[in-house]
């Protein structure tokens, strides 16, 4: 297995991804709300770009709406980007779209790809295992407005270390050694690993430190949203 | 001071470096071989991108040609990309006009910064004390064809450790620590930690272990080429 690791979405050369299985990455918060609402019995996810074409998706197919702007909830929304606010009672049987800052900008620009689906701290083994047997495989993280983010490189080298786990045959890229190595040094405690990074600090100054501490446990999930053939996670 | 590291020209957003000091990084072996050229006397080097650019060049300036392409010597060139070559009678007094395949790029891409300067393994600590001062340092990492390598992260970690040392006042965006923590955990051993990487190997199946050796050890030379106002630098 070739596994590949993008640290921002700019980074992807055109093509980089065909015929591969991407996992998109955006730890803090939005793949971390996405396999949440996915465990708790989301009917659908939809990510799109543009507050107004989530608020015009979501009369369309009767949806739900979740997302942020400059990481707080958006005018109207149904939820924000904290992943304890898609309980089952809220989020089983619903459909759900979103648009955030970062994540869905990757996700989107991860399209090419043969398959899209969304990995964190908190599904880190579900997603690993849900890419065993590919040939290739491009994990892309989102950061923060066009910059790397080390909480993304983190959870990147989370998945790369069980892809490492369960073969031996997987060649990792210079960018895939590095979230590794990245990861092995910090989890033992990814959140002093994180404590001087610029996102995780303005996440902690808005109060959302019970985020952080959830979106940062391991393998908490089973769940892996993927994009099906109509474009919607399930 | 606040430092930035750029994981590949790619990432470097419109503005970023304005105002600020550049510190290129391609160690294996652009800037490596910039700064040994420097340190034995060249009277000047200017990186160009194309090889009928740096033809054209050097019929202008009587100035010597070096470079590489696929990272072999060029047809018709002086000196290919091994920095050993550019001793001190083969170079002292004389101008040197560059093309390489992924070190001159990034020079160009630097090119909206106050200052630009080369850095390597060889030159760090002289690299960050040239920049001693400045309230922004942004360090722009070469790569390979666009792709993030390893090694030119190390040598950023290695800048971004002498700049540490220097003052407790340095702020580190998400990359700088990244590249910081991986130099940390591989300065010990810098060969092993690349041992993986496909750049490494791939110089190494072409023989040039001893540019390798070379490329890698920390602080032999005092010279950190600089951008002039002539757009040369010395």
């Amino acid at each position: 297995m070739d596994v590949r690791v993008f640290a921002t979405p700019d980074t992807l050369q055109k093509g980089a991804l065909d015929g591969k299985a991407a996992i998109v990455i955006d730890a803090l918060r939005m793949t971390s709300v996405a396999a949440t609402a996915m465990e708790h019995g989301c009917a659908g996810l939809l990510a799109v770009a543009e507050v107004e074409e989530a608020r015009a998706a979501a009369r369309q197919y009767g949806a739900l709406l979740g997302g942020e702007r400059g990481a707080l909830k958006i005018e109207g929304f149904d939820f924000s980007n904290t992943p304890q606010e898609y309980t089952r009672p809220r989020i089983a049987g619903r459909r759900l779209v979103m648009t955030t800052s970062n994540g869905t900008r990757a996700i989107l620009a991860a399209a090419g790809a043969r398959r899209v689906l969304l990995g964190a701290f908190v599904n880190a083994s579900a997603a690993a295992r849900a890419v065993d047997g590919e040939a290739g495989v491009g994990i892309v993280c989102a950061g923060t407005l066009g910059a790397f983010t080390l909480e993304d490189a983190l959870a990147a080298g989370a998945i790369v270390e069980r892809l490492c786990q369960k073969t031996r045959a997987v060649r990792l890229d210079d960018m895939a050694l590095a979230a590794h190595r990245l990861y092995r040094g910090a989890r033992g405690d990814l959140a002093a690993a994180l404590a001087e990074t610029e996102h995780y600090g303005r996440l902690t100054r808005l109060g959302l430190e019970a985020d952080l501490v959830y979106c940062l446990r391991e393998d908490i999930l089973g769940a892996v949203p993927e994009r099906q053939a109509d474009g919607w996670f399930r």
